[in-house]
């Protein structure tokens, strides 16, 4: 036996017994008479004493001891005595006095130690994933990644509902822009796709009989890759047939409440806080509001419509729209020179041109500007924005939808700011009732505005013909502290709506016939009503972990460029494979 | 709510109440004044009836239900009466009386119906997967899958495993022709693979010190299709550290008798029997025997030498081997015609150029060529046998290794043909002490049994220099009913070994760093000894099921030519993709 404990577990209790350990040596120190080595594995750490007076060739082969090296020690566990006890390790109480040692592998000094302060640069910890993969912070997120699976899995299992594997090797759909492909071997010149999600097997399935699907489900999107985008990713994929949206939203809602509790010991209120899409972006300006604090935004346009303050008026009078928030408490905190570059910046990224700002005092406006609203005016904006005496009021006038974007976006800065929530809480709400389709103006079409499988809302059949921008998708998003954190829908499951739908969107039958033809095929076989959704697993580790990098929740990430910097992929390949492939690499020299 | 109850669970208890169900008209039935449908869901089958006295609008609307229509109903359970109960069904006690019908979806005629007796054509099944999900067999087995693999994670987690998700997009490796390949579209003229195992990267995880790896993992191969593979397949994959390979026959026979326990509800004996390769081969001629009967291979190659049959006699001469099996009681059981033919022929595909063959009767041989052989001769072969009166006996005289495979197949072949064994029995063996390489006289160097990664034996090391062929390999297969269904081995941890094997195996040293860099780096900070193995998931589930189809365990399989019928996979794409891929198609004309 390699060992018979590890080196998380040695206690008070055990001293006296003779055991062995192994693993990694993670601090040395040589006093002499005395080497003490940390020895480390994923349980935990263990003090290792090799004494001159117990064996000095064992001390000796000790002394050599260097970062990384692996190592089987053979000892009795001692009492440290109470001067030297490590309160800060599981195991401090005791250490293991070394009668044997065997070094089991040498590493060359290590390009950084996993239990250094200092985190090295991200390309040096990517190419050497397998010793970043030893810090400690790392394992703990690989560890969680493993139990919330297991939970979650757990939980579906209880629900009744089977875990269902869907092809790799799939067919490339109409977003194929986005799709890996992978050339056929046996077929010339033909391509397999990899999946962007599972969505069309997992309605088959449905149609199939399964009544309840659930995969954890690895997904493929080849784009330009932004800080939490993964070219592979995971997603918690469910579908239920027979089934309408309410059914999903309580299903889901009791994932969330098992999920937080397995990791945080805390039970949530449920049913999650409900809101429509039109509501989150009136008070938030975005379909994934963070929650965890206020600052709604609020609509001041017909109150500065008759104002003398031409930019305010202006945007009014062309159909613009007013709209700002209320920092509590924060009339001082700012500088004028971070509100008038900083902040204007921020809502400058998102189309603003320009944004105004009062102080609040003795009830009424203060800045350069306040003087062009009057009494009465500069009340009831105080009175709408709920502000106090020493409050910041920002504004921004432009198109509706500017505004939307540019004060969610400041929004957001100023509660990461102003630290106005706990980054590990969770936070989540739905968000119902999304439109079906935006209108395309350069393309003059409508586009879905998720999947041009989303269910329409019973209600809104009539505005096909009259105004398809305010019919309602039955969709659905979870929105977790200001993320995206799942998305889904009711599912068209009659053919005949689902070709209207096509036509909505100017697919072409032929197009549709070649792209989807099987799935409006087996629509036409009986296919149940049916409902799912997906849960982006890896943003959920990053919340639960209190990442902000998706590379940190996964073993093997790919860099912002989808290279993997340790195995060297992609790579160049034989010619003779590509033969085999029919394909040509095809660069312009 | 779409439905109240399934369509398997309303019993005798349930009388009297109201209840909605939903589902598949299986059957139907019109009996003039009354209408039965079968409805089907996954739980099972209720009979619901439409009756004219009950309303004759629902009973017209129900006489014009056909195969596959998806309705909703909603009725009284009633008593079927004694006359009229169904013992083959779990509802058999009970009808629905429908007081309303709601077609949720008419079907066009199916193309086959999924419980009629006769299975259609694969092909017609494989384009309608949807439809043919829904035949209870093919559902059945899908239940089987999802709570297998349940099984299998409780267990690993019990012990302490970690699930972590390895890459899809990896890296092309020394088997690349057996690689499927994905341009890059940010890297111009460069390719990932997809896996043909995480074997790389279950060894990195363990020098990263994650001790117990586990992962279902999706595996990928571009071969030419036989009957029991598929491009994509799935392992069962895990990975141990500071283990021996004792350890790992130990965690698998506790996996095996829990997934035995969990489908069969029996108790199977452990530790699982354990054979050398050496023995397998000299027993059964094949390193994946079945074990479920015996049958036995003998030598007799000592006693025949000096006979008068030319054939046998020089074959041992040359230094060939005579051997043979003993088919109990069948000395009557085959036709000359068979047994010149069918026998022939199947021991002629593995290269024997022919069988003999005698009859057991009064304690000596009888055939045409018995007189070649004098009774000491012909009574030490039928001890040797073991026979009695009544056996046949099957001789083939070649070199060690045709007797072996030849042999092999016979017995495979009769164990079927006599049904020696019933076919839903699981017998599991280890095999163990492979030999590290074998001679490619073609190429005129060693080639790797299993992988380049195998440690091995520590007693066979001086034999690098002398005789290869002796070394053993620290590997193990784990076989079940004649297949190979787990396969793993002690990897080598130390770099300087690994180096070794590079250079048995020819792999120059540059060629060893481009393809295997990363994990030769990887042993050179600190590695653990490690040791793993994977069981072929699919198999598992059609030994389970007693399937011998791998695409009746697979919900959306592939055909032989690693086609899907259904989507109509793989499939031409746009020109724009290619470009974007860098890639051309390259089909001489």
């Amino acid at each position: 036996m390699l060992r018979t404990r590890t080196c998380g577990e040695i206690r008070i209790e055990n001293v006296g017994q003779t055991v062995t350990l192994a693993g990694w040596v993670d601090r040395y120190r040589d006093h002499g008479g005395v080497v003490f080595i940390d020895l480390r594995d994923r349980y935990g750490i263990t003090q290792v004493a090799f004494r001159l007076e117990e064996s000095s060739d064992i001390q000796k082969l000790a002394s050599g001891l260097r970062h990384e090296d692996v190592v089987q020690v053979i000892g009795e566990v001692v009492d440290r005595g109470p001067e030297n006890k490590n309160p800060k390790l599981a195991t401090g109480d005791v250490e293991l006095r070394a009668a044997q040692l065997n070094v089991l592998n040498k590493s060359k000094t290590p390009p950084f130690e996993p239990r250094s302060d200092s985190v090295p640069n991200e390309e040096l910890r990517l190419q050497y994933r397998y010793i970043d993969l030893r810090r400690p912070a790392l394992q703990e997120k690989m560890i969680l990644r493993h139990k919330l699976t297991k939970v979650v899995r757990d939980y579906f299992d209880e629900n009744g509902f089977l875990e269902i594997e869907t092809p790799i090797l799939g067919r490339s759909t109409p977003e194929g822009a986005r799709d890996y492909l992978v050339p056929s071997r046996v077929h010339e010149g033909t391509f397999y796709a990899l999946p962007q999600s599972p969505q069309l097997f997992k309605q088959l399935l449905m149609v199939a009989g399964y009544d309840r699907y659930m995969q954890i489900a690895r997904c493929f999107r080849d784009e330009d890759l932004r800080a939490d985008r993964q070219p592979e990713f995971t997603q918690i994929d469910l579908e239920m047939a027979f089934v309408e949206q309410e059914d999903i939203l309580q299903m889901v809602d009791g994932l969330v409440a098992r999920m937080v509790h397995a990791v945080q010991g805390k039970d949530i209120n449920l049913p999650l806080p409900r809101y429509t899409h039109a509501e989150v972006m009136r008070d938030y300006g975005s379909d994934k509001p963070d929650l965890r604090f206020g600052m709604k935004l609020k609509d001041i346009s017909d109150l500065v419509a008759e104002s003398d303050f031409g930019v305010f008026k202006n945007t009014v009078a062309t159909g613009g729209k007013v709209r700002g928030i209320c920092v509590k408490g924060c009339a001082d905190k700012y500088s004028r020179r971070i509100l008038d570059n900083d902040f204007k910046n921020i809502v400058g990224d998102y189309g603003a041109k320009g944004m105004a700002y009062f102080k609040v005092a003795g009830g009424k406006l203060e800045s350069s500007i306040a003087k062009f609203f009057n009494e009465d005016q500069q009340k009831a904006i105080v009175r709408r924005m709920e502000a106090e005496d020493g409050d910041l009021l920002l504004y921004v006038a432009d198109t509706w939808k500017v505004t939307c974007s540019a004060l969610a976006a400041l929004r957001n800065y100023l509660g990461r700011d102003l630290k106005l929530y706990d980054p590990l809480e969770i936070n989540c709400a739905w968000v119902l009732d999304f439109p079906l389709v935006t209108f395309n103006a350069e393309e003059n079409r409508w586009d879905a505005e998720h999947h041009p499988f989303c269910a329409v809302h019973p209600e809104d059949v009539g505005y096909f013909e009259t105004d398809p921008s305010k019919i309602r998708a039955q969709s659905y998003d979870l929105v977790c502290n200001g993320y995206e954190s799942a998305s889904g829908s009711v599912r068209i499951h009659d053919s005949q709506i689902q070709q209207k739908i096509f036509d909505l969107l100017k697919i072409p039958a032929a197009d549709a016939e070649v792209r989807f033809g099987f799935l409006l095929q087996a629509l036409r076989y009986g296919a149940p009503p049916h409902a799912g959704i997906a849960l982006g697993l890896d943003r959920w580790i990053m919340m639960f972990t209190g990442s902000d990098n998706i590379r940190d929740v996964i073993a093997f990430p790919k860099t912002q460029k989808a290279s993997d910097l340790m195995l060297g992929a992609p790579s160049d390949v034989d010619a003779k494979q590509l033969r085999d492939l029919h394909i040509k690499i095809d660069v312009p020299k």
